[in-house]
């Protein structure tokens, strides 16, 4: 068995009895931001971007359109619209409603600010002991993602009437509340991963000349999504791209499917982006098809050398810089250093690219027990018509690292 | 034949080679959008949403990180990323790269806002004439679209610099200039039907005892992805979410995907989302597993029987409230009126929801040749663990209407 799980609901139900999924807010988690705001002599914190809920209160969000008030020493309120489905609301919470419905209430936006500032000013709350997280150069998308979040533009200016702009070093320690999972996020992202490589053995199941890089995609996702059901998984959404022979060269720029008909020696790369219950994976696989010729088998295969070398490198404390630099030395002695012209990792879990330190050229970052890396080494060859990327994601732990993304150990498709 | 349009791809070809599907600005939006900016004595007007520069020059991007300065008389600039696929960047456009990637630019939008302003300056065009596009309550997602549009939060405000905060009115006539789709336009917003139907039928030829609704929603995106290469189709996606038996009831509040199993005499109800190249159809369809009891496919017969009265209604210069008032009377007199929660429509083609005025009572707003609109009543009775919404997508022409979503007529599944 190449993958360690098979789609077969049976198998799944096992591996995630194991796993206790749970939708409340982890002690671990509650300790952590309580010390965040204590550090910043804040009373509460404000936040409604999707990613943002989810690590505060392991609440991911229908619409998008729901707001959490975190008190230093009080129950956190979660403001919920009240068209949103309510068996996935957490645990643990107050909960407090808020109109939505064009009948009833054509915008239900300027209410919720308004009952923002009623409940902080009932905590005896001033605007300057409140703070709210601006770490959106990208979110997460909530449930209902076929449109961006509802939230109107203005809402975040809206909001300052309550709360005030924190200072940069602010919000970069609670952006640095990110990249230390609890043990309760790593078990979903641990899921998410699962779930994704149930897709990765369809992809490498259909591997087969005649097929197009969108039909491969399509399969790849629909597995992903009929998912959904199996304990514990209300929401599982893929979003797959592959590219084959030419068009995998183009992957170290962008990743999209094609109407392009595999054929026997391609090289072909799946781009994969998981979301499970809001908690994500991000994965690459290449692979061929029939037997490429030597010069294209070699791209493969040193990308599978720097990327094992990367993954081997992760242990606490060692720094970003290093592990990258492990990688791009692995390609640079094959003679394809200037063919691979991106970052070696980022951090993952809340979004498909948490924010947080890159594994880069020069980052002095150090890795830390907790932290979920990608690694990502690629190599794209546009004379050889070929590219590969492989990527997995990593939990540094105490000792040294797990693969999220292997279930089977070394099952020789990473 | 249920549905007019196959899945085979020779039969969509067909329809395709009919349809002129262009990747150009139009005449008639060129001449819309300059009309606009000399009313509102402006030089330029800024925009970089996807649905605002798909509308104003036919370009859907792939990262939502493009930026397109319309000039009144001189050539539109669009500023490119470097990493973006140029296949299906639109001509008749001066196109300009920034940069982008980590190892060579870490902050892309620092270079594109000064190199923004530098054309501006070239172009001896001030400040107070330039306009920016704020319609963003929603904004359609760009092709990459596992997360939010990658500009970060602060981009529309370092704008500022260059361009000015246009006054309410100039928003509203800029907002206005998505109702009025031009003939290109409304044979892409077709396509998209087209292929959102391929996936219907997927959906009705599913409708079986036993099956998940995850499964039939992930077959449903499947159909529509894998049309990806079909004639003039590089972008083709679907969000499908299917609701059977009781939770069909809750359609009303929220459309989601489970793992309940479908029962017979369930009613079985489908939102489906479809992009294709940018332009977006929306669609409702309810059909029922076996015979339901009578109160239940009562429910469904009242939902078709308003629904079909509602579109009969279209005719340009028929107020919104007029055709919303249709649908909610036949509904009414069956008795099932306070089981009509919502609107009865919104325009539709550059996003999932336009932005424009809802088919909603009291909305005196008039319909006017050019303008697509959904029709979608729908009713959902906890009670009877059963909810109904039939929602087909209509231009209003000179003389009436085209339901742009029914490809052979009544074809007795609407």
């Amino acid at each position: 068995m190449l993958i360690g799980l098979k789609p077969e609901v049976a198998s799944l139900r096992e591996h995630l009895n194991t796993m206790g999924i749970s939708n409340t807010t982890s002690a671990s988690r509650t300790q952590q931001v309580r010390g965040f705001l204590q550090q910043q002599n804040l009373q509460a914190w404000i936040a409604w971007r999707p990613d943002e809920l989810l690590m505060l209160c392991g609440y991911f969000p229908f619409w998008g359109a729901s707001l959490l008030i975190y008190f230093a020493d009080a129950e956190p309120i979660l403001f919920v619209p009240q068209i949103e489905p309510r068996d996935h609301v957490p645990t643990g919470l107050r909960i407090l409603d808020y109109p939505w419905g064009d009948l009833k209430c054509p915008d239900p936006y300027a209410a919720l600010v308004s009952a923002v500032g009623n409940e902080l000013a009932k905590a005896k709350v001033r605007r300057e002991q409140v703070g709210m997280g601006t770490t959106a150069a990208r979110a997460s998308l909530p449930i209902q993602a076929a449109e961006q979040i509802p939230i109107p533009e203005g809402f975040s200016g809206s909001l300052s009437l309550v709360a005030a702009e924190p200072e940069a070093r602010c919000q970069a320690a609670f952006a640095n509340l990110y990249s230390r999972k609890t043990p309760e996020e790593i078990g979903a992202i641990r899921l998410a991963n699962r779930v994704a490589n149930i897709g990765l053995q369809v992809f490498f199941d259909n591997l087969q000349p005649g097929k197009t890089e969108a039909e491969l995609a399509a399969a790849v996702e629909s597995a992903i999504y009929r998912q959904i059901g199996c304990d514990g998984i209300f929401h599982s959404r893929g979003w797959a791209m592959v590219q084959s022979g030419p068009n995998s060269a183009d992957a170290g720029r962008f990743n999209r499917s094609t109407g392009r008909r595999l054929e026997s020696g391609d090289l072909v790369l799946i781009e994969l982006a998981t979301c499970v219950n809001g908690y994500w994976s991000d994965l690459t696989r290449t692979g061929p098809v029939g037997t490429p010729k030597a010069r294209v088998a070699h791209i493969l295969a040193t990308v599978r050398d720097a990327q094992q070398a990367a993954v081997d490198a992760i242990y606490p404390g060692v720094s970003a810089a290093h592990v990258d630099g492990l990688a791009r030395e692995r390609i640079s002695a094959q003679g394809l250093g200037a063919f691979f012209t991106h970052h070696t990792g980022h951090h993952v879990g809340f979004r498909y690219h948490d924010p947080g330190f890159l594994i880069l050229p020069g980052e002095a970052s150090l890795l830390e027990p907790g932290m979920v890396i990608t690694i990502e080494p690629g190599v794209y060859v546009p004379e050889q018509g070929a590219g590969a990327r492989i990527e997995d994601n990593v939990l540094v732990t105490d000792s040294g690292r797990e693969i999220l993304s292997r279930t089977d150990g070394d099952d020789g498709q990473h």
